[in-house]
């Protein structure tokens, strides 16, 4: 079993990890100089959450989740220092973790239960209320661009089915063989998960960390025009069924952004998202009973999702820069860099 | 042109209508003897809002909706006097505006861009918060009951499309030819859709007054428990394309019970409605702001969804039994039996 050395576990706990501390530990060449440029801009993401414990990645794996969560948010940072818009910076760093195998979301995504991938996403504004989904697409290479293409290039706020890559081909995205998708590890938990559902509980076989996870990969962003904008992007469930659809592509559930109150994107056993509207309620606690982003985000995480036997976390930023990421699962991929240009990179609760 | 005698317009502005007068402005034979049971009971119903103008309609045409709206008010009422639940009560108002050919939901829903019939539906129960919802199926008899199949009888809260409806033939639901829901009238508006957005405006044309209204059934309703429960069921929009998707099926958007706050069920130019997350915003701004649910409806409905340019409207109910139903559409068809027993219908806004 790998565990990390007691100091560096320590560390990670808290968010106000310096950057060149953060910078040691990532130890990614390509990370961006936070120290020099802190603005008035920040950014969070999430790769996931469910049950991720110390010692159920190899060390290699884990590297691999750091190094690739380091990536999204860089990729997300740099929009922003530059002055680009919240919405650039959350499709920049929701698409590094769309094109990594690592994250059930674009390439990565997990299977339904005929073997195919069925991709959902969502994006929204602060400032406009503006918003885009997307649910049910085959063969779109990134959903969270299409999400932003219904959202900007359409009437419309939500499409599905073979409807939605039918726009995405009008609007010239990238259309790839729905083979694209395939990852064995994704394959492999599928085929566990039909066994389980056959079988005699195989409680000995081999399990992926992931099978206990509900993968999706979320990102909100603060820009130096005091915008938020919130991004949501997954494969939804292993085994799913029935065109189920999850709380991602749900405006208000997994995904929401408003400049009167917060931007959040979620991740974690959909249903009971979409049942807590969870996103969305977040915001309204903010706006309506006055409390503090952290307050709100655990009210509705720590309490009303546990009560419901909800598991998965949130992120959520304000216009002030707070952060809130509460989790009721037993780890989440996350990471953000702040107002003042700290950067943390988590996975585990403690 | 059509217009109703000045004392029925003003006794139908009022909820205080005692129920024998709107009895005999109704006229029919079949609707409930609400004066000898009042009981704490109360439900009110939608069957869509917009350019609906005193005179758009013929008499027999206003006729004919102001009776279906009865019949959808009675059939649910009728569940309650008999002490049945608020989700027995909303699933038979809504089936009877589902079967209706007048309204834009099951039989007489309207077309796709395609000629195809793609239908929505929602529910929710106010005292578990369990929902269930879903998207684009096309032979599904009466999409509130798979709805509701899919809340009670899956693990999921939304399903869309050919796998919506594998669920439905397994829950044995009554599939229909699609043929079904052809009508004649809603062809015809699809046929006017096309021309305007291929050819100059051709204003000339005949329009139907359903042409320019939101299409959408609901009702709200509160059982002798202190159970409320919300259903929206719709064909969606004429000439929609891409496989769009309305709030109708969005929980917390054009759907939403909390034995909380209250229950809600919205009809109006979708999008916005998404946007504004509008059934959720309203409920909590009862259980935040500690207004009224005549004021938080208000709000959103008045002013939120008026600036942000979202026509439509909303019934609601909150556990003591108050009745909002604001619209900023010309019209909105509706109607509610409140706890005294009191019946009124309503059409136009004065």
């Amino acid at each position: 079993m790998f565990r990390l050395p007691r100091i560096q576990s320590a560390l990670l706990t808290t968010l106000t990890l310096a950057p060149a501390v953060a910078f040691a530990l990532t130890g990614c060449a390509g990370a961006p100089n936070t120290t020099s440029e802190p603005g008035d801009v920040a950014i969070v993401i999430h790769g996931g959450a469910g049950t991720i414990r110390r010692g159920d990645l190899t060390p290699e794996l884990e590297a691999a989740y750091r190094s690739a969560l380091e990536e999204a948010l860089s990729a997300g940072h740099v929009v922003l220092r530059q002055g680009g818009s919240s919405l650039d910076a959350v499709v920049a760093a929701v698409q590094v973790m769309e094109d990594s195998p690592l994250f059930n979301a674009g390439k990565g995504a997990v299977f339904t239960s005929e073997g195919t991938n069925e991709l959902d996403a969502a994006i929204m504004e602060g400032k406009t209320l503006m918003a885009g989904a997307v649910a049910g697409v085959r063969r779109v290479k990134s959903p969270i661009a299409l999400a932003r293409a219904v959202m900007e290039q359409s009437p419309h706020v939500m499409m599905a089915g073979a409807g939605a890559e039918t726009f995405a081909m009008d609007q010239g995205l990238e259309i790839v063989d729905p083979a694209y998708f395939f990852t064995q590890r994704r394959w492999d938990a599928l085929q566990r998960a039909k066994a389980e559902e056959t079988g005699p509980q195989v409680t000995a076989h081999f399990r992926d960390p992931d099978d206990k996870k509900f993968g999706t990969v979320g990102a909100v962003a603060l820009d130096s025009d005091g915008n938020l904008a919130a991004a949501t992007s997954t494969g939804g469930m292993t085994n799913k069924k029935f065109g189920r659809i999850g709380d991602a592509p749900i405006i208000g559930a997994g995904t929401y952004a408003n400049n009167k109150s917060c931007a959040v994107s979620a991740t974690g056993h959909g249903e009971y998202f979409i049942r807590a509207t969870v996103a969305h309620d977040i915001c309204a606690r903010v706006a309506y009973s006055g409390i503090s982003l952290q307050q709100a985000a655990d009210e509705v995480v720590m309490k009303e999702l546990v009560e419901m036997g909800g598991e998965g976390g949130i992120i959520s930023l304000d216009r002030q820069g707070n952060i809130a990421t509460p989790f009721n699962s037993e780890g989440m991929y996350r990471g953000s860099i702040d107002k003042t240009g700290k950067m943390v990179i988590q996975i585990y609760r403690d």
